[in-house]
């Protein structure tokens, strides 16, 4: 299959890669030094980089960010970034690669524990990650000519821990090799409509 | 207590009305025809209803409006009107809201049931209603002062299946009535950070 992944320079994009190349022609997508440029909050990028590949099989994001912060200091301003970023980003991907990828092609899309399992500073991404969460699921039922939609929803990833442990006391980290078979299943298998929590 | 119920007017909102009024001082919020007027996707609507009303004990809200449409013809523009009103627009009660409320005062949103059960046209609401439940989830362990936040997740209510039966086909209604008592469990109990679904 012709993969494209998005966040491909990111922890789990590389890990996404390692997993699907021995198999697969992946096509790396991200902001900066990837095969091709691509920054999901912009629709007008997303486009210009369908156009720039021709058809896909599939197409998997390991993009998008949020905004951590306490939640006393979080205003309407603060989610937006979310919304604009990890969430409408990464279905914008989805609304505009429907008509690049191929007839039973696939959607892999990316979101994270906190929407089940919260943290302190964390409100945006459990909001979002439940957002995305639920668009793939409704999607799922209506995508045209067989295409599929799956979202994985990996903890903490192991590699991010040096960063991360502060704020993740507690949560079993998750080697990013591990969360990228998630991937491998969503784009290998049938499954759609799935989310799939590597925990 | 005092209780504002915001969307009072709706099905949910009178239901929830006759549920807490032997109980409890109501006082209706709406865009129209309430005790006080309250346009939830105005950040200065909300901010000025509770200036007039003064400190509440508990806030519901049983507003919020999506779009509904086939998944072909949504575009992100669509998916806008949702996370303006039924998303931020709940968000926002509870940003604003915080400051208004009294100590172990709480907060009781609305979703339901498509975040996980989806029909199709509703990638929206699906979206939407992953979002919020995922934002209580989390705000619920930094709430000041003591606060609580829950939300009720409804299945179709019995009441509107004139209308939306055609969109909910072997969905079992749930009368309002029976909707109704979530929310008197999320204001008169000491839960928080519940989903409860009444389906």
């Amino acid at each position: 299959m012709r993969v494209l992944v998005v966040g491909a320079t990111g922890l789990i994009g590389r890990a996404v890669v390692a997993e699907l190349a021995p198999r697969h022609e992946i096509i790396r997508a991200g902001r900066s030094s990837a095969d091709v440029a691509l920054d999901i909050t912009s629709a007008e990028s997303i486009a210009a980089a369908f156009r720039s590949i021709g058809t896909v099989d599939a197409v998997v994001s390991a993009a998008g960010h949020v905004k951590f912060a306490p939640f006393a200091e979080m205003a309407a301003a603060d989610y937006e970034v979310g919304l604009r970023d990890k969430l409408m980003g990464q279905v914008n991907l989805v609304l505009i690669g429907r008509d690049f990828i191929a007839d039973g092609g696939s959607f892999t899309l990316t979101t994270g524990v906190l929407d089940s399992d919260p943290i302190r500073m964390g409100t945006s991404a459990s909001m979002v990650n439940g957002a995305v969460n639920g668009f793939v699921m409704a999607a799922a039922i209506e995508m045209p000519r067989g295409q599929r939609i799956n979202v994985v929803s990996p903890g903490v990833i192991a590699e991010a821990m040096d960063k991360l442990a502060p704020f993740f006391r507690g949560f079993e980290p998750v080697p990013a090799a591990r969360a990228a078979l998630a991937y491998a299943k969503s784009v290998e298998g049938a499954q759609t409509g799935r989310v799939y929590r590597v925990v």
